[in-house]
């Protein structure tokens, strides 16, 4: 991760920010609160807070504005973590090389944490003062992350996806489960930040909606392709999962080598969206080298 | 029910404009939003959409403006009831008399429509058009329903509750648990109807704010009273479950006859909060004498 820029700075970023969040909250009941904490502290590579704060920077934006943003996302994306592990649901024990959150606390604590956190995210967004360019955009920002995260988001995604296990899907209606499951908020964490901006012009918005969605499916592409191509030490949870689950992934429906060229033709679509756009979007175009590269 | 002011009205044009919601859902996964449209349509009192609308016609406010209040706080208190039904919570085969979500579905799609249905709370109030009364109090309004809905609200309340199980708890801890888990919403009922009342004062709001304390508190009295007294019939499902599950009430704690007083002795309070409220409030304490006189 060392070759993204500012990579170290915004992780600490937004741990601390996401740390200030929660010991904000009036303590209720201790537990609850510790499995929130476990569930949005515990490690965590942090892509989409990344992706939010660099695009903020790319573009002008008040990285004030950005923490809100990223913080919010943060939130649905941990909270969707915990449910997604559940027994009823993957069943996963490990999660970033550490028991996941129903296994460190209960399936129940597990359950609230989770309902818990998605509220967070709201709340952040709601409560947070943000600056004079962004000041009116609250409720704009709120319904964003609610189109990126239920049910005409990821929600919808993770059902679609728990139907599609067990039986062969086509590549449609895979792209279609993993552009609401995992794109929708990888493209909140762009389109979120550039609401931060002022005066942003529609086009531009739309090279970044274009930007982000094809890093999204890409993401999406090489995460496949690493379940089968890296071992248990670098994911920090057991390879090959997806083939236990009889989940349908892009190698498994094109091959192997067919989806890396997949994840390489959305990588340059990626970058010719970022080419239209009159900014320094350098460290968007690295952000988009490290999805395709990364081997965990 | 009948003695409540235009309750079937309110309740017809509650369950009509929670259907319009989900029909504006893009259809992505067809189980999933027939989960939720189980959870949220199949049954219920509606108890909490009447609180909003009646205070809403005593204060004036528009009832165009109440529909999403009372759509937003019932997608909360439908989503709680699907999880806190799941095995790893309450563990509930029966809600209102219909096998509860998870039964009717399966436990996966049941978690997924709890949280699918608390972002669709959010979705209701980001976009409603709101009369000129209410429209710059959107994030407000957001605001009071995390309140009143997550860690420091119901979810908190539900922590603190499943806690409790098993346990026995004192008079202050229980008051606690229920204003958390069901005062919150009862409460977030009248107060948020109330934001769309234009210029209310600060003193008639805390009035309200006293009054759904009151009879927040008197509901959840009164429940675990009927919990021991009413058939499973009345109830729609397993009369004595309180007892059974080893949860704490208020009958264990102060005897039946005590919880009884109790709760009269909260009608009154709740009574003496709206005679200084210059508005005719009288469906208001209609409301009251049916909280703490119902049987099931």
């Amino acid at each position: 991760m060392t070759t993204l820029n500012n990579y170290e700075y915004y992780q600490q970023r937004i741990n601390n920010f996401l740390t200030v969040q929660l010991d904000k909250l009036k303590v209720n009941d201790e537990r609850l609160l510790a499995a929130m904490r476990y569930g949005l502290l515990i490690g965590g590579k942090r892509m989409r807070p990344y992706l939010a704060y660099t695009t903020g920077e790319a573009l002008g934006a008040d990285l004030h504005d950005i923490d809100a943003i990223a913080a919010s996302i943060e939130c649905i994306h941990a909270y969707s973590l915990i449910h997604d592990d559940l027994p009823a649901m993957d069943d996963d024990d490990l999660r970033r090389g550490q028991p996941t959150c129903h296994k460190a606390f209960d399936e129940a604590t597990a359950i609230l944490a989770g309902d818990s956190l998605q509220t967070l995210a709201f709340d952040i967004i709601a409560n947070h003062k943000f600056s004079q360019n962004a000041q009116n955009k609250q409720v704009e920002l709120i319904r964003q992350l609610i189109n990126a995260a239920g049910y005409q988001g990821m929600c919808g995604g993770q059902a679609l996806d728990l139907a599609a296990t067990n039986s062969e899907v086509d590549i449609a209606s895979l792209e279609k489960i993993h552009s609401l499951k995992t794109g929708a908020l990888l493209q909140a964490s762009v389109l979120m930040a550039a609401e931060c901006v002022v005066d942003i012009k529609a086009e531009h918005k739309a090279a970044l909606a274009e930007f982000s969605q094809h890093i999204g499916l890409a993401y999406q592409v090489q995460d496949d392709i690493i379940d089968i191509t890296s071992t248990e030490e670098q994911l920090g949870k057991p390879a090959g999962s997806d083939v236990a689950a009889n989940k349908s992934t892009y190698p498994a429906l094109l091959g192997l080598q067919a989806a890396k060229d997949k994840a390489e033709n959305l990588f340059q679509q990626a970058l010719q969206a970022l080419a239209t756009l009159p900014y320094n979007t350098q460290s968007l175009a690295d952000f988009a080298t490290f999805i395709v590269k990364r081997n965990h």
